[in-house]
């Protein structure tokens, strides 16, 4: 991870997990797999004396998975093969055909917890462990994300770990979600808020995309201070506020789409195929999505969506009514309510004074007509790509509750 | 980040590159938007005498954007306002429209440096500094990537932090990617390695998808146990060693669609558009990917794939038959060399005793044929679709590499 191999991604499923349910998060680390660096790491929090200590990651069979020999060292404990996760490991099975004396030596590497451990069953091969420390609960748990997840649903059921969760209390909080405003035009609206309101509410703001995420947390009994924020806000962005209960635009638009029995396809160029990826990232999208088409060469534009080449001739695959027109030919040769278009220079070649790199036209065509909105996005080319596909959900999110 | 709101993409960004130039990351805090857990953050660093701390976010308008008040007490200096961070907010300009007296606010906050640092300037509205405190240089810089990536450029290029990057000793490296290698059969595998060839190496693992990543680093002149690893490798695992350059897949099978001058398409169900974004990711992915069809629907995979409706009711839409007359469908409609299908089932639900989730059929049609591989893979709804995306470039990539 510090090297940029791997995306993070244990802290990112169970900090929100452990947040969600009233736990403060006091900080996440990533150190690199040597003893030194993750016995230090896990020293640090002892010695702060945080009640949770989650360690992710190093089960594995191979000589640089160390986390259970650097949990033993961090707390003074032998590291000692545990009958019980021996067992669990051979019940999880190895790859088959392994050398019978390789494959008793990893079973009985990934089998070795620190003395005093719980062992926790596998996910994929290795064991996790539950092991309290002085006032500290550490859980060792695996690194891949799939099994991370399921290791941890019997991990936070398992005691001790299940009463100290039971003891934190659930903060009130709520989240708006604002389209196209600027930071400073949300810092220059919250002047109106009373001292006291604020002083009630912990705030925490999020410019993402084309949008700000403004996260409002209070004790019980604030809610009039939340109250008033939300008042404040409203009355200086309106339906630029699209959403008030967390819903994020993805699922604003899937919620709206299956209340109306509408579907949607696509037609995309510079995203290629992004759009289509992010609208079927929620389960049961099949009720709404029908697919559409990846058309990143002009060919394809023509052939499959049906564009006429006389308008990429006069006014180029990037531009409004090519757009326009992808977004039709999607339409019309899927049957969808409704289409979603991309095109545009994503860079960092084929930019010119006229069409810079980051200029991307969105279409969408709907029961109501067509609409093609033209946008400069900043950033490389993975970041204009990003938007434009989370700016051709909010152009469907505008058209979807215009209808609903 | 902490709340799991936002991906951590910043160390990503900045902890590769300062690997590759050979600088050693102790490690990478993610700590909440507030003062106190920032400055202990900050101190946690100054104490341990680490030579650079770069310190990312938090650099906007609103009042959770506290790192330069953060940096400034963990160094014991007074946070004032710089003319010329403020000559460089003013030209980076602001939100039309704003209140003026909000606008010098923030353009004040915006210029408030920590007393005794160098400025940089910004890449969108708020500036960054360096700052030396000790032994330490502190790099504070915006979080949201693209700020980031651009001015990195300018940080790296001024002094002291230009000085002290040329100081640090490049390592020796190699990344040899193994594909479907189970991590237990490289364990045995490495056995074969002479102890003093292993004791020059410092090996790392990572396994993701279906590969294993092997980081291989040594010392120069340390070359022949490099060698020598390579060698036992190769002997135990030939054509599975799918890359010794560091290149990953999807470079792979850009360059030898390039090299024949082919192209591909996609024809995606489960995947949704993942595979065509995958593939269209690379700068200049237009020499080789045509685009394709996102066939969601069944309804889309007959009519603009034209897969029989007769397969899909007699074997199902996730099939291997599918599969098949889906690649062959997106080869023939959009003339590319190349076609790579995805059916199968994500989940959560949909699955069944005989179809279970995870089941996922990939057919690639090509010059020489059609193929069709049939996996079963393990995971959430968003591991599956990721994981079958990747399988799918490996298809494409044995598929080229053969006709190559």
């Amino acid at each position: 991870m510090l090297r940029g191999r791997v995306e993070e991604r244990d802290a990112r499923l169970i900090a929100p997990w452990l947040d969600r349910r009233g736990v403060a998060i006091a900080r996440v680390e990533l150190v690199g797999d040597d003893v030194p660096a993750l016995v230090a790491a896990v020293r640090r929090m002892l010695d702060e004396g945080l009640e949770i200590v989650c360690v992710t990651g190093g089960l594995g069979p191979t000589h640089d998975d160390l986390t259970m020999e650097a949990v033993a060292a961090a707390t003074g404990r032998a590291l000692r093969v545990d009958p019980d996760a021996l067992a669990m490991v051979r019940a999880a099975g190895q790859a088959p055909g392994l050398d019978p004396e390789v494959a008793e030596r990893v079973a009985r590497k990934q089998a070795s917890l620190p003395e005093g451990a719980r062992p926790l069953p596998p996910a994929g091969t290795a064991p996790g462990c539950l092991l309290e420390h002085g006032g500290t609960l550490i859980a060792v748990l695996p690194g891949p994300p799939w099994e991370l997840e399921r290791m941890w649903g019997d991990a936070v059921a398992a005691e001790p770990l299940a009463g100290a969760l039971a003891r934190a209390p659930a903060p009130r909080e709520r989240v708006l979600r604002l389209y196209r405003v600027p930071e400073s035009r949300l810092v220059a609206a919250l002047e109106a808020l009373d001292a006291a309101a604020r002083d009630a509410l912990r705030l925490g703001v999020c410019a993402r995309d084309a949008e700000l995420e403004v996260t409002v947390r209070h004790e019980p009994g604030a809610e009039t201070a939340a109250d008033a924020l939300e008042a404040v806000l409203a009355a200086a962005f309106g339906d630029a506020i699209y959403s008030r209960d967390g819903r994020e635009v993805d699922r604003v638009v899937a919620d709206a789409l299956v209340a109306a029995g509408q579907t949607v396809a696509v037609a995309e160029s510079c995203t290629g195929g992004l759009i289509g990826a992010r609208l079927t990232e929620l389960p049961g999208s099949s009720r709404y999505v029908v697919g559409g088409v990846v058309a990143y060469a002009d060919a394809v534009k023509t052939a499959l969506l049906g564009v006429d080449p006389e308008i990429i001739r006069r006014h180029g695959a990037v531009s409004a009514e090519c757009a326009a027109a992808m977004a039709e030919g999607a339409r019309a040769r899927t049957g969808a309510d409704w289409a979603l278009s991309a095109t545009g220079i994503a860079g960092p070649g084929g930019g010119t004074a006229v069409k810079p790199v980051g200029l991307v036209f969105l279409g969408r065509a709907g029961p109501g007509g067509t609409v093609v909105d033209e946008h400069r996005l900043r950033g490389d080319r993975a970041a204009v790509r990003e938007r434009a596909a989370a700016l051709a959900l909010h152009l469907l999110r505008v058209g979807a509750a215009a209808r609903g």
